[in-house]
């Protein structure tokens, strides 16, 4: 009977935020809840995507990702990305 | 002349993600667009939000960031939230 061996797999983090000095509508949205809720110190808040994504393990999955940011997630007029973490299941 | 002391600031990052099991439309569009772009061992995509807030630092932050997400950031049905980190600016 051949083993059946499980493959292993991974969940990669991607953290997509929208770059500093772009205007942030959701974020001010929040902001001015957060406020209207009484929280009156805050002053920024800033909403981006984390994305994270299941497949199995194998090699140059940190350029496989990066691929996914610059092809798709990440938008790099307004948005910048971080790989935030690799980690196996 | 009274010194203005700057006063110390904070970033809080709150992560909200999508509860296993609720079906997350935005991660399959992405699961699918990545799939179309040839990664077709990609099992799943699940898609949240990054908030992250700047206000000064003082005590009972951790406290405060549950309030926010329990009556604003988070929809306790669908979404989980978790207080990733509270970092000094």
């Amino acid at each position: 009977m051949p083993t059946n061996r499980e493959t292993s797999r991974v969940r990669v983090t991607v953290l997509v935020r929208i770059r500093d000095g772009v205007l942030d509508p959701q974020g001010e949205a929040v902001k001015q809840a957060l406020k209207d809720m009484g929280h009156s110190t805050i002053e920024d808040v800033r909403i981006g995507k984390i994305v994270e994504v299941i497949l199995p393990s194998g090699p140059g999955l940190p350029e496989l990702a990066k691929e996914w940011c610059e092809r798709l997630l990440a938008n790099p007029v307004v948005e910048r990305y971080e790989i935030a973490s690799i980690d196996p299941l």
